[in-house]
């Protein structure tokens, strides 16, 4: 890296999941929804695709940042629009996080903050987990520095209620505190309904999961106008155009047809209920998950083992080779079908043990 | 802006040029192409639009990279690809302007570039162009920090040949030198051709102005595995997935259907060579011009009131409230009725004046 400057050289980026090209794979490694995004988000995309792409995009997203304030019940200068949250998260820190001051996230936590952290030179002040994985809330409070938090947390899948998220916020009013919701709509509680009464709040969201759009790239964040003005001038500073017309438009139509989301998030949910139920049945310490995966570990055989077995047979889920969770594997909610391969193939994976 | 750290409340953004939504509107304001995206593109990007979106891209873009590799006869560790060239020049940026050294560029310039400076601390070191807008090449060597500048400059539209670049590029071996090409296909003479003698210069390219996708957000960069490298890693720190599958998908085609490109690059130089005489005719002051516009400026009438009158005329170019550039007009190359639209607007308002 010969003419990189020392940050970069320093750098540990982001590995996101495999995106393997193996045939009749079941793919339950990057949490992506197993059903087809919705036809009206399809069809407004179809319709984007032509000569007008040769115009530049709404840089500021209107229509789309509309469909966000139309959702959520907020003005349209309380949402910010990227490419998908995790871009998002990315301005969010640069926007928000003070280098004198540093940033607070969990040691078992979306693997992505740390490395925000490292690029934009910000200290990073680590809360523990409990033993069982919960969050330590009360280490939450009364903070000296902005707080970024996944809720459900990732990769455990366990959701913080309301109450708990509201208490965090109104506990350090000087701060800014950051809820990461990419994985809210599968039956966790939002913040989203407190961003008008706490001005340091900011909710982030992503199309990726509930809305099966991980390919598209569209994230946003909800909260006051003055966060929402400290993210526009960075991304202004940045990128003008990250959206494109497709992905605004898409991403528009998939936001106002809310009853396709709720019957897609109630079909996971039930599956989900199922294949923990079935993963407990095989032994597996498998906390009650919020989001569209499960976090599971075997008393008898280790998550390294257990991956590569059910890679062996087809089955991809993710596992991180991390201190306290390398025992584990996250295993995304796929179909009924897929679920049903996944505890045949860990039948067979356990009976060999 | 309460919540946002000191860099933040400090920054003043880019401002891109107008993309208002007026009725029979002749926009020539930002550089986009009047022509249609190849129809290979269009086929691409419908044959993505489905059931795959649920999918995260690939991360890497490999389909894309191979395209570029291809088309520069580069291989795919040279290649690097991002949501439009704004978003490759701010990871240049990023990962080559050292803050203790600085970077270089011109004062007249494309106006992102101290943007990037400031958003990411980085000192500025201005070169100051000639009285004529020329560059003087001799102040570009021998540089003590990395060198970044577009060729053909913008907004002059006036390029250099490729071998004052190959010796800016000779000239400084121990710091980067960037060249933005994001207008280069209308006539000018590439440096990709050096990469890989030159294990210093990056050169950055977009698909929005020659390939007609302005509304796709994609551009890329070719270099040295090195400097791909440092990209690849500030990237990978910021948003693994920027460009989204029917983006990948679009592009690639885009890329390979290169005699769509000579044509409607053609097409474009054709209509500039005729708009250039018919704007000198007007008494302008116009000088021969590269990419796929016009600066202008009439020794009779200011750059504030030519702007105003063309725009009261349904007329929309572009125009920098800036210290040497405030008389002049950046006229986009749109159609032969188009530019011919102009010209009777011009006319118009030099008539009443």
């Amino acid at each position: 890296m010969k003419f990189c400057n020392a940050r970069t050289r320093a750098l540990d980026p982001y590995t996101p999941g495999e995106q393997p090209r193996i045939e009749n794979l079941v793919k339950l490694n990057t949490n992506e929804n197993p059903y087809p995004p919705s036809p009206r988000a399809i069809e407004a995309m179809r319709a984007a695709v032509g000569e007008g792409l040769r115009l530049y995009p709404d840089p500021e997203s209107v229509e789309l940042r509309r469909a966000v304030a139309k959702r959520h019940n907020v003005s349209l200068e309380q949402v910010f629009v990227g490419n998908g949250s995790d871009e998002v998260l990315a301005f969010a820190v640069a926007a928000l996080a003070d280098p004198g001051l540093g940033m607070r996230f969990f040691d078992i936590t979306y693997s992505f903050y740390p490395v925000y952290a490292q690029l934009m030179g910000i200290p990073a002040h680590v809360i523990a987990l409990n033993d069982d994985l919960t969050v330590p809330i009360e280490k939450c409070f009364g903070n000296d520095s902005m707080l970024l938090f996944p809720n459900p947390n990732a990769p455990t899948s366990l959701a913080l209620p309301l109450e708990a998220v509201r208490l965090m916020v109104e506990s350090n009013p000087d701060h800014a505190v950051v809820v990461d919701e990419a994985y809210v709509e599968f039956g966790a509680q939002s913040a989203v309904e407190l961003v008008n009464g706490y001005e340091n709040l900011l909710v982030i969201r992503t199309l990726s999961k509930s809305h099966a759009l991980a390919g598209l790239r569209v994230g946003y964040a909800v909260g006051s106008a003055g966060i929402i003005e400290g993210l526009n001038r960075v991304k202004n500073s940045f990128n003008s155009y990250p959206l494109d017309r497709i992905a605004q438009a898409g991403a528009t139509a998939a936001l106002l047809d809310e009853d396709y989301l709720l019957e897609c998030s109630g079909r996971i949910q039930k599956t989900r209920a199922k294949a923990l139920r079935d993963l407990r049945a095989l032994g597996f310490d498998c906390p009650e998950a919020l989001g569209n995966f499960l976090f599971a570990r075997h008393p008898q055989k280790g998550g390294r083992e257990l991956f590569a077995a059910l890679r062996a047979q087809g089955v991809l889920v993710r596992r991180f080779d991390k201190p306290r969770i390398g025992e584990y594997l996250r295993i995304s909610i796929g179909t009924d079908e897929q679920m049903q391969r996944l505890i045949e193939a860990l039948q067979r994976a356990l009976g060999e043990g």
